[in-house]
């Protein structure tokens, strides 16, 4: 693990997408969003994404700079299409646009499809969460598990996030993929060279479980069928339901992931005071109680990668690895390396 | 187990709930409810909620006819102060209201506070559905959840519906609660004389695992810290947002639990015909793959209640103990009993 000042870290990751032809505008929102996973010790949406990014940006399959088309636009929802630009931009719009529906609304949703990969999802329900709001976002994604009792991926693990503030204690951040743990999570580790995963992660490609890397086919749903039915009601409500991608549609190189961005206004459901009081009280109800034997103490969703986030302030962690990986795409625009030292 | 003519029992459920005080339009509801439940195999929400229901609105802490106060009603939202009546009778009400929203704004959602147990939350989400719109149907409970962590049982299993049409496939129906099995389960399974309960279902007093039925304390969160998360979401959602019951004040005989009851018009999004195709050709696409070993198919979310539901058209699978402890509570109502014979 490498320690890299954020502010130089950012500003690499604007340079890189910037010389990729992004504006700066958005190269800055590509930087802010990424360097935050990182921060908040989400590896596998970090600044490892940069490279495929830009490999998509540089193939002409993902627009440098977006644009989208709004195909409905009715009442509290909207359906865009993204034209192929990036799932993070789009997604950003897509949330602040959901944020000012609810403002009008109660609730807003705004679904954009031709999309691409959007990052970590918890960002764009943190973005409406800072504004006082709840916020969820949902995306689907290309295959990395199988239906429930088959043994061929056909479906994503589709995450979703929720964000919720709270007054003075940590605001809830959920942010999960429906399968035991994240894709990106074993290849990060098969990409450090890691030949055995704990049990329950995976399935090899008979559909049996199995903890060698070797043998690693599809991430397990979380819960079994649980897993397995949650990710199908994101594929339809972040998919089908207005005609965005999912499955193998859902790739890279097809149609892209559909997203799903939602906001809702807390001040129309109740006074917004007396929500972020009954918010932190809830909060100290749930910390209060008795702890299990070994117990490491009760932490909220999302408040380990909170207590990461603030102590990354300054200085990040970033695995070997997905440095390189960055500075071989920083290689070939031309753009001088960073690393730890610098 | 036994078999009980569907008409008769619906007829019977009727009349209890006459004795008991309610109406007859509503009467049915719970009725048509109950049974359906049980109808799809989901003995924890059927007919085994007669008593408790006919004990609350006995003992006055329950409404035998339905009233409610809009306190909140702003473009795609709205919250209901149930005051005390049936959670049932209000989420039967409160989704249609949410179906009415979801016409004019694209999505709709009703909150209800003070409401009471609203029974299967897939009941609420199939109406949607029926309708041509996608429903989710969400509710607070009484804690039967330790916060992860925790020993202390402080956060309900928390249920989320989702249901959504299809064209000539099973419309997937997902209902599950935020633990590896629904208290219920657990509470027949000891109301039917069973000592020992399968691994990871389970937490003694002390936070451990247990398989001991005499040890069972909570219900274990489904997929861990996942199921953890997604129950605080519901609190949040279904419960903290308008000021709904959640913890220990969504008990019976406290505020009760809160209900969400959200509708989602397709045809908002896309084309209806489209969105019935495409939803046939994805449960095809899942349907489709190569089977794990062992496996003994694919089935949608809902489908094997589906199945056991179609089965059940004249007559209605029921645990003997439920039935003897419904015909108790007609017994002291001087209602007749219905026996499997009658």
């Amino acid at each position: 693990m490498l320690k890299l000042n954020v502010q130089k870290l950012k500003a690499k990751v604007v340079e890189i997408f910037e010389k990729a032809g992004v504006n700066e505008k958005e190269a800055r929102i590509f930087a802010d969003m990424l360097v935050q996973a990182d921060q908040r010790g989400v590896h596998t949406h970090g600044i490892v994404c940069v490279s495929r990014y830009v490999n998509l940006i540089r193939k002409g399959r993902m627009k440098a700079n977006m644009e989208y088309k709004v195909e409905k636009d009715r009442g509290a929802i909207a359906v865009w299409n993204g034209e192929g630009s990036s799932g993070q931009i789009l997604g950003y719009y897509g949330m602040k646009e959901a944020m000012r529906k609810a403002k009008q609304f109660g609730i807003g949703a705004v679904a954009i499809k031709h999309a691409n990969h959007f990052g970590a999802a918890a960002y764009y329900a943190q973005m409406a969460n800072r504004e006082g709001m709840i916020g969820i976002a949902v995306a689907t994604g290309d295959p990395t598990m199988c239906p429930w009792g088959g043994a061929e991926k056909e479906i994503g693990n589709n995450p979703v996030a929720i964000a919720v503030p709270a007054r003075n204690e940590v605001s809830p951040v959920l942010d999960m993929a429906q399968s035991v743990v994240a894709n990106g999570k074993i290849t990060n580790l098969r990409m450090q060279g890691v030949k055995t995963i704990p049990e329950g992660w995976a399935l090899d490609n008979e559909g049996q479980p199995t903890t060698d890397m070797d043998r690693f086919y599809s991430v397990t749903p979380m819960a079994g069928y649980k897993g397995w039915g949650t990710a199908v009601m994101v594929d339809v409500l972040a998919g089908i339901l207005f005609g965005g991608g999912c499955g193998w549609d859902a790739k890279d190189d097809k149609e892209g992931p559909g997203l799903l961005m939602m906001a809702w206004n807390i001040e129309d459901f109740r006074d917004k005071e007396e929500f972020l009081d009954a918010m932190d009280h809830r909060i100290q109800q749930y910390k209060g109680v008795k702890l299990a034997k070994n117990s490491k103490g009760i932490f909220m969703p999302g408040e380990i990668e909170d207590i990461k986030f603030k102590q990354s302030q300054e200085e990040v962690d970033i695995i070997d690895e997905i440095l390189e990986k960055m500075n071989k795409t920083a290689d070939e625009l031309g753009v001088e390396r960073i690393s730890a030292e610098s």
